[in-house]
C-alpha cells in the first residue's frame, strides 16, 4: 500500500459509527451504527468522502484507494460466502452514493454490480434463471447510464420493443430467455454508443466508484445543494454492500418504514411494502403498495422482528427514524436508516410526546422543532390538491387567500368595504394604495422584492402576499392579466400561497391550522429558554393587539408614516405645501390631535410594555402625488391650481436617490414642527394615559442618524418639548430615547452616540442596504436572483443578516455603545428581526431584543431559544 | 485671593511669549513676544482665554478675578506714573478682545476708558480740554453699545445733530464744550435706555471685561468662526493696556505697517499713517492716508526706528508681519502685530525670496503657500473691479469666463462650434449634454452640488462652472433666466467664477495669471517632499496630456462611460436593446474597435506610466433617453416603434435609486460581454502600443465591490479574456488588476478582497455616501447647508473626508488588506484626492497615492507636501 493517508480511505462498517457523517457520509455512517448496534445489516464498506475530495481535487483516484477496496471485498467475500464475478457463487454488489448531507435522487447508484454471462449460472442458483437475467438487465441499464453516460432512452427502447414482441404488458412478464436478449441488446446499443464496457467485475466496480465520486459535481446534485445551502466541497462517500433481493419469489418482499406517522407525528409505525420486488419498485410507485400493518399478514415473524428493531433504533436515536427494509427468502435485512424527515405538525406532536414519553428532554424537544416550520402551523396554505399554480413570485407575506382580481386600490377599497374577498393585484404599491390593501384579502405585485412596499405592508397586517411574480403583465387600461397565454380580467378569482409564492387560477382549497396545544406549549419551552427578548413592529393598536396575541413583550418599532395617509393625506400635504414654520404649525394641528388619540390608543394597549416609537422616516415626497403623471396629465388635460401647487413641491422635492436623500432626522432638522408635533402628541397621550391610571412606557427613536451631533439634536428637541409641556402644567410622563443605528456611520460612531440614548435600534434593512450600496427594490429581481446562482452573494442579505459586513458593524457597535453605557439596550428591528438565522446572529451578538411583524413572532420566539440552546444552522433536524 | 487656578488669570505682558497664543490670545502672546524682545509696547497685561472660558461655562467671572486684575493695574499704574480714575494724572486703558485665532473685527472693544468728567482737567494736561472731551464721548459710545447694549444709532444721533447745530462737516469741527455736552447727550441717552453707566473707572473695567468674554458668543462671531472652522471653546483672551494718544496735535500720528508688501511680496516696507490720529480713523477709511515712506519727512527719527523694528520683527518670526504703531508727542509705539495676511502671489514670492535670503529654509517655505491659495495662482477670476454678484451658487469648478446664455446642449454646441464663447445654463446636465458642455466656455446649474454631473464634467475638462445656484428659475420655453427681477434672455452675456461661485451680468474683466517661474521652483521642492504619489483622473488621451503638464505621476482613474456617449449612443442603446448574448456581442464590436483606439492613445500619452481604467460603472439607463419625456411624448405626439423599444427598455432599467442599483461588477455580472469587450479593447490597445515599441502599464480597475467573491468573478473574467487573447497569438501585456473600495463592505471584508488584486482604489464619493446613507446630489442644496450651520455636519463630507466614519473604514481596509498583501497599493480616486485636508488624512492612513482631476494636481502636490512636512490644518499660516 502506498499514499499517506492509505489506511483511511475505506472503512468497514462495522469500524465506523453514526457520528461519523461527514467522513462516511449519512447513509454509511448509519449503516455502520445499525451495524454496531447488532441489527441485521448486510455486510460492506464505506469508501470515505475524503477519497472523493481527493479524487475531485487530483482528477485521478488517490494511490492506494483500489488496494484498499480490494482488501475489504475480500474481507466481505469471505463473510458472505460469495466472491465478485464467481460463475459459481456469485457476490452481487450495490455500490451506492452517500453524501454527508441527504441529497436524496440527486447522486447516482448502481445496483447488481456482479451479474454478468458467466454469473448468470451461479444467480440463478439463488432465485432461478429469469433473476439472473433480470439482475443482469437492470446492472447494465444502471452501468450504461451512470459510469458510461449511454442515454436512459437507449435502454428504455430495448425493454419496451422486447415487451411489444412479447406481447406482455411490462417487463413482469418477459421470460428468462427474453430478458437475456434484452441484455444483449443492452451490449449492443452500449457499444453502438461508443463505449466499452468492462467485462471484468472488479473493473466494474473501480470504474463504478468514480463515476459515484464525479456525480458530486453533477448538474442536478450542484443545483441542490445551491437551494439547500449545502456546501460544494463535502465530497460524497460510495457505499458497497452486499446486494439483497426482495425479488426472489413470494418468500421476498421490500419496503419503507417510519417509527412513527411522519405527517400526524401519531406514535404508530407507517410504512409501506411490496412482494417479491426490489426498493426502487416502492420508490417508484408504479406498483400498488400495501400498508406495513399487512406484512403481519404474510410474513408475521419478519413483522415482529422489523417492529423490534423501529423501536430499537427509535430509542437508540431517540427520534422519528425511516428505514429501508428487505426480506429476502423470509430473511429481514436493514438496508438503510436516517432521522425521517416530518411534516410541521407531526415535529410538533412528536417533540412534545417525546418529553411525555421520557424519550427526550425539554431542551431537546424545543430544538426538534425547526422556526421555518412553524409557519406551515401558523398560517392557511394551499392544499396538497392544489393545481399546478399560474406562476409563482416571491413568498413575501405567509398565508393563503381566494379572492376577485382588483387593479386599482381604488376598485379594492370598494369592493373589499361591501363585503367582498379582493385581491389586489399592482405592478407595485405606493402608500397611496394603503386603503386599497387594507380592504383586500390578499396582494400580489408584479415588481418589487421580499421589502417592497407591498411585502412590508402585508406583513405588518398579516396579509398574504405575492410579490415580484415577473411573469405577470398588468394592463390596468384593458383590465387584465396575463401570464403567457392566460388572460385573466379584473373580477376573475384566483389563489395566492404568500407562503411559497404560488398564484393558481380559480378558488384553490386552502389548508386551514387550527389551534393547537402542544404549539403553545412548546412556545412557553421556548419562552423559558431563550435570552433574546422579543419584540413586535406595529404601528396601530391593532397591530398591536394581535402582536400580543402572538407573545410581543413590548413594541419595538412603531412606524409613525403611516398615520400620515389615507384621510389624512391632504393635511400633510398641507403642511409640505406651507411656507413659514407658522404655516406648517397651524397645518400640523389636526395631525398631531389625530396621532395623539392614536397613540393613546395603542399605550392602552400595551399598557406597562414598552412602545418604540420612530419620528417620521420616509421623505416627503411619498406623502404627495406622482410627478411623472402630473407631467402627463399636465401635457393633455391640464392640471388644476392646487394639483399644479403639489407639482411644483413634488418637483422640489424630487430626489435621484431617495433612500439617500431628505428623509429621517433630516427631515426634521429641516421640518422641525412636526418633529415636535409628533413628540408632543406621544407625550400627551402617555400623559393622558397615566391620568387614567395606565402606565405607558413610551420610547421616542430617532431614525437615520449619522452624526452624533444630529443625534443630539434630536435628543435635545424631544427635550424641549418635554419641558414645554411640563412647564404649561402637563402631567410628568417617563419617556426614554432612542436612535436607529442604521448608517454604517451611525454603527462607527456608536460610542459618541451612545452618551445621548438609551437605546440602539439596528435598522438592519437600510443598514443592509447602506453597506452594500445595495437596493432591495432595485437588485431583488435582476442582480440578486444571478448573484445568488452565481455564488457571489452568500445568501440574499436582506433575508439573512450577513455576518461579515453588516453583522460586523453590529458587533462593533454593541461594543463600543457599550464601553460609553453599559447598560443601554440593543436590539434589531429590520426584516430580519424575524429571520431564525439572522436571530441566531443577534444572540450570538448579545443583543437585548428582536423586533419584527407579529406574524413572525411565534417562530421568532422558537428562533430565540434555539439560539440560546446552540443549535446550529437550518440542518439541526435533518 | 481664592479660587484654584487664582494664579493664573492675569498675565502681564512681560511675563508671556508668543508660544503662549492659546493661553493670552494672538494679540496678547505678541505684545508680549514684543516686550520680550525689547520693543516699545505700552504697558498692560492680558486677562487669559483660561479666566474667559471659566466665565462661560460658569456664567460669572472667576473667583480672584478681578482681584489679580487690581493688582496687575497697580503695577501697571506704578509703571506709568498715573493712575485709573485719578483726577490730576488719570491713566487710560484699552481693553481690547484677543483671541488665540484671528477673527478681525468680530468682537468687542473698549478705549479711553478712564476717561470721566472728573479725570477730564487732568486729560486736558496731557494735550488740550478737546482732547479730553473727544476721549470722554468716544469712551462712552464704545462703553455703552459693548458693555451696556445701547444702540450705535443713538450715539450717532447725538453726534451729528451737534454736528449740524455747529455747522461743521465732521466731528474734527467740534469745540471742547461741544464735544462736552454730546458726552452730556450720550450720558441721558444711555439713562434713557434703562441702562446704568457705572461712574467708578474700577467698576467700568471690571464691567467692560465681562462683556468682552461674552462678545465670543455673539452671533458674528459665532458664524466667522463656522466659516473659517475655529473651535467654539477657545474663548477669548482680554488686553488691558495703557491708551496712547496719535490724536495729541502735529506731533502725533498713526498707522499700520507690512515688513514687506502684502500684496506683491516685494521686500519693501509697506503701509500708511495718519497725522493726529487714532487708529481707528486709519482702519475707517474715512481720512485720506498717507503712504509710509512720507512718514520720513515728517517723523525721520520715528520713521527710522519703525523701519529698524519691522526689521527686527521679521528677522524675530522670520515671516511677514503686519503692526500698528502710534506716536505719540514723538515717542514710537509699538501697539500689536502678527505674522501678516497676503495675497497668493505675496505668499509665493516671500516664501521664495526668503530662502534666497537665508531667513527660511527650503521646508519651511513649502509651508508657506497653502493649497488652497494655489488656485488663485492657477486660474482666471473676477478681477477686483467686478460688480456685486447676480446671484452666487456653489464653486463648483476654479477659473471663471464670460460668454452668452444657452439653455439647450443643441444650443451650445452649434455656437460654441462656429467660435461664440457660450456658458451653458442647465436645471442640472446629464451625459445628453456633453458635447454642448464641451462646446462651452463655462456652465452654469441651478441644482446638483460639487459633485454632480456638471461639476464633475467641468473640472474633469478644466472649465469654470458654478453649480446649485438656486436662485435661478430657468424657464426653458421662455428662454429666460431669472433672478429675483433681473429677467436675462438666452444670449445675453454673463460671468462666471468657478473659484468663488459668483455669477455676474455683462462682461466681467477677468484677472488671468501668468506663468511664475517661482510656483515651479515652489512645486519642485514640494515633489521632493511628499511621500503620496499624485496621479490624475483622466478619461482622454487629451486629460492626460493636461495631467502631465500639471505634473500627474499616472491615471489613477480613466472613467470608461464617457466612451459610451456622444456619437456611440446609438451603438451602446443598440447593445441595451439586444435580447441574447450573441446580440448583445454583436452590437459590442464596432464600440469594442472605438475604445481600442480611445485606449491605444491614451497609453502613447503615458507611455510608461501606471493607467488605472474602471470598467463602466453606471447603470445603463444612464444611456436611454429619460422615461418621463417619452411618457409625456407618448401621451401627446405618440411614439415611433424605436422609441417605444427604448421607453421599454428604459422602464425595465428604471430603478429607485439609481446609486443603490445595478452599477458597477453588479453590471458586469448581468451584461458579462460588456466587460469582455472592455477588456479587449484595453489589452489590444496594450498590445498594439507594446509592438509599436511603447511602454503601456494598464491596470484594470472593477467598480462598486461588495463581495470577495464578486471581485473573484470579475478578475477571472479579466484573466480569463487575456488567456483568449493570448491563444489567438496576441502579442504578451503585462496588465495589474486593482479594485475600487466604494461600499463599507469592500472596506469591512478588505482582507478578503486583498487576495485578488494588486491595488485598492478608495472611492470616497460613493463611499461617502453609502457611509452617511446620503446622497450627494439631493442634499447638497437642501440638508447639508442647513446642517452645516447647525454643526450637526462638522464639515461637508463631500469636499474633505470625514475621519470619523469614512476614514475610519478606510483606515481599516487599509490595515487588513496590507496584512492579506503588504505590498498592496492604495489610493484614493474621489473628489477628495484633490482636497488639502482630505490629503493630508490620506498621508495620515499611509496611502500610496491621490489622483484627482488635472485642475487640482499641482494643489494636491503642494498639499502632499505640507502632509508630509506635518504642517497642521487650514490655519497653518495664519
Amino acid at each position: 500500500m502506498s499514499g499517506s493517508n492509505a489506511d483511511s480511505w475505506v472503512v468497514p462498517f462495522d469500524e465506523g459509527r453514526a457520528a461519523d457523517k461527514l467522513l462516511l457520509g449519512g447513509k454509511g455512517a448509519n449503516l455502520a451504527e445499525m451495524t454496531h448496534i447488532g441489527l441485521p445489516v448486510p455486510p460492506g464498506f464505506v469508501v470515505t468522502t475524503e477519497a472523493c475530495r481527493s479524487y475531485l481535487a487530483e482528477g485521478q483516484v488517490p494511490s492506494g484507494l483500489f488496494d484498499q477496496v480490494e482488501a475489504a471485498l475480500k474481507d466481505l467475500e469471505a463473510r458472505t460466502g460469495r466472491r465478485l464475478g464467481d460463475p459459481s457463487a456469485p457476490l452481487l454488489l450495490s455500490v451506492r452514493s452517500g453524501a454527508p448531507f441527504s441529497m436524496p435522487g440527486m447522486m447516482d447508484t448502481v445496483l447488481d454490480l456482479g451479474a454478468t454471462p458467466e454469473t448468470a449460472a451461479g444467480l440463478a442458483e439463488m432465485g432461478d434463471e429469469r433473476f439472473a437475467w433480470d439482475a443482469t438487465r437492470r446492472f447494465l441499464e444502471m452501468y450504461g447510464r451512470v459510469v458510461l453516460g449511454v442515454s436512459e432512452e437507449t435502454f428504455n427502447h430495448n425493454l419496451e420493443a422486447a415487451i411489444e414482441s412479447a406481447g406482455a404488458t411490462d417487463e413482469r412478464g418477459l421470460s428468462a430467455e427474453q430478458l437475456a436478449e434484452v441484455s444483449d441488446a443492452h451490449r449492443r446499443s452500449i457499444a453502438d454508443a461508443g463505449q466499452d464496457l468492462p467485462e471484468e467485475p472488479h473493473e466494474q466496480l473501480h470504474l463504478a466508484i468514480e463515476a459515484v465520486f464525479r456525480s458530486w459535481n453533477g448538474d442536478r446534485a450542484r443545483a441542490y445543494r445551491r437551494v439547500e445551502g449545502i456546501p460544494d466541497d463535502l465530497g460524497t462517500a460510495v457505499n458497497v454492500q452486499m446486494m439483497v433481493f426482495g425479488n426472489l419469489g413470494d418468500r421476498s418482499a421490500t419496503g419503507v418504514a417510519f417509527t412513527r406517522d411522519p405527517a400526524t407525528g401519531e406514535n404508530v409505525p407507517y410504512g409501506d411494502f411490496l412482494i417479491g420486488a426490489q426498493g426502487e419498485d416502492v420508490v417508484a410507485g408504479t406498483r400498488h403498495v400495501h400498508p406495513l400493518a399487512e406484512l403481519a399478514d404474510e410474513f408475521p415473524e419478519q413483522h415482529e422482528q422489523l417492529l423490534a428493531n423501529l423501536d430499537t433504533l427509535e430509542a437508540h436515536y431517540r427520534d422519528l427514524c425511516d428505514v429501508e427494509f428487505t426480506i429476502e427468502s423470509d430473511t429481514l435485512w436493514m438496508l438503510q436508516t436516517r432521522v425521517g424527515k416530518r411534516s410541521a405538525s407531526a415535529a410538533l406532536r412528536m417533540a412534545t410526546d417525546m418529553v411525555d414519553e421520557g424519550l427526550i428532554d425539554v431542551d431537546e424537544a424545543v430544538t426538534r422543532v425547526r422556526p421555518k416550520q412553524l409557519e406551515q402551523l401558523l398560517h392557511p396554505q394551499f392544499g396538497s390538491d392544489a393545481p399546478e399554480p399560474l406562476t409563482t413570485g416571491l413568498a413575501a407575506s405567509p398565508g393563503a387567500a381566494v379572492g376577485a382580481i382588483c387593479l386599482s386600490s381604488d376598485e379594492a377599497k370598494e369592493r373589499g368595504i361591501a363585503g367582498e374577498d379582493v385581491i389586489l393585484v399592482r405592478p407595485e404599491t405606493s402608500p397611496e394604495d394603503l386603503e386599497g390593501m387594507v380592504a383586500s384579502v390578499g396582494l400580489l405585485t408584479s415588481r418589487g422584492g421580499l421589502v417592497s412596499h407591498a411585502a412590508v405592508v402585508a406583513r405588518g397586517f398579516g396579509k398574504p402576499a405575492v410579490c415580484g411574480a415577473s411573469e405577470l403583465r398588468i394592463d390596468a387600461k384593458a383590465d387584465t392579466v396575463t401570464v403567457g397565454d392566460t388572460v385573466l380580467h379584473a373580477g376573475d378569482v384566483i389563489s395566492i400561497d404568500g407562503t411559497n409564492g404560488q398564484v393558481a387560477v380559480g378558488e384553490v382549497d386552502l389548508e386551514i391550522p387550527g389551534d393547537d396545544p402542544r404549539l403553545e406549549r412548546l412556545l412557553d419551552w421556548a419562552d423559558e429558554r431563550r435570552v433574546l427578548h422579543v419584540f413586535a413592529n406595529a404601528d396601530t393598536a391593532d397591530d398591536a393587539g394581535r402582536a400580543l396575541e402572538s407573545g410581543a413583550e413590548g413594541i419595538g418599532l412603531c412606524r409613525t408614516e403611516h398615520q400620515f395617509l389615507g384621510d389624512r393625506l391632504p393635511l400633510i400635504q398641507k403642511m409640505i405645501l406651507s411656507r413659514s414654520p407658522e404655516e406648517e404649525r397651524d397645518a400640523l394641528v389636526e395631525l398631531e390631535r389625530q396621532q395623539r388619540e392614536d397613540f393613546e390608543a395603542l399605550f392602552e394597549v400595551m399598557d406597562g410594555k414598552r412602545v418604540v416609537i420612530r419620528l417620521l422616516d420616509p421623505p416627503l415626497h411619498e406623502f404627495l402625488p406622482n410627478v411623472e403623471e402630473l407631467h402627463i396629465k399636465e401635457a393633455t388635460d391640464g392640471l388644476s391650481d392646487h394639483e399644479r401647487d403639489l407639482l411644483e413641491a413634488a418637483e422640489q422635492l424630487r430626489e435621484h436617490d431617495p433612500m439617500l436623500g431628505v428623509r429621517g432626522i433630516r427631515l426634521g432638522v429641516l421640518r422641525p414642527e412636526v418633529y415636535r408635533a409628533q413628540v408632543r402628541a406621544i407625550l400627551e397621550a402617555a400623559a393622558a394615559r397615566t391620568a387614567a391610571g395606565g402606565n405607558p412606557l413610551p420610547e421616542i427613536m430617532l431614525p437615520l442618524i449619522g452624526t452624533s451631533q444630529e443625534l443630539e439634536w434630536g435628543v435635545n428637541l424631544i427635550h424641549e418639548v418635554a419641558g414645554e409641556l411640563r412647564d404649561a402644567g402637563a402631567e410628568e410622563v417617563d419617556y426614554t430615547v432612542a436612535t436607529m443605528i442604521e448608517t454604517p456611520r451611525a454603527a462607527l460612531r456608536s460610542g459618541a452616540l451612545a452618551q445621548y440614548v438609551d437605546a440602539f435600534s439596528f435598522g438592519t434593512n437600510d443598514l443592509t442596504q447602506l453597506t452594500f450600496g445595495l437596493s432591495r427594490d432595485d437588485v431583488e429581481a435582476t442582480y440578486t436572483p444571478r448573484a445568488l446562482e452565481l455564488k457571489l452573494l452568500p445568501v440574499d442579505p436582506f433575508r439573512t443578516l450577513d455576518p461579515d459586513g453588516v453583522g460586523r458593524l453590529i458587533e462593533l457597535a454593541v461594543k463600543e455603545g457599550r464601553e460609553t453605557f453599559p447598560e443601554i439596550v440593543t436590539g434589531i428591528c429590520g426584516e430580519h428581526g424575524g429571520d431564525p438565522d439572522s436571530i441566531a446572529l443577534a444572540h450570538r451578538y448579545g443583543l437585548t431584543h428582536v423586533s419584527c411583524s407579529a406574524s413572525r413572532l411565534k417562530v421568532a420566539r422558537l428562533a430565540a431559544a434555539h439560539a440560546a440552546l446552540e443549535v446550529s444552522g437550518p440542518d439541526a433536524t435533518a
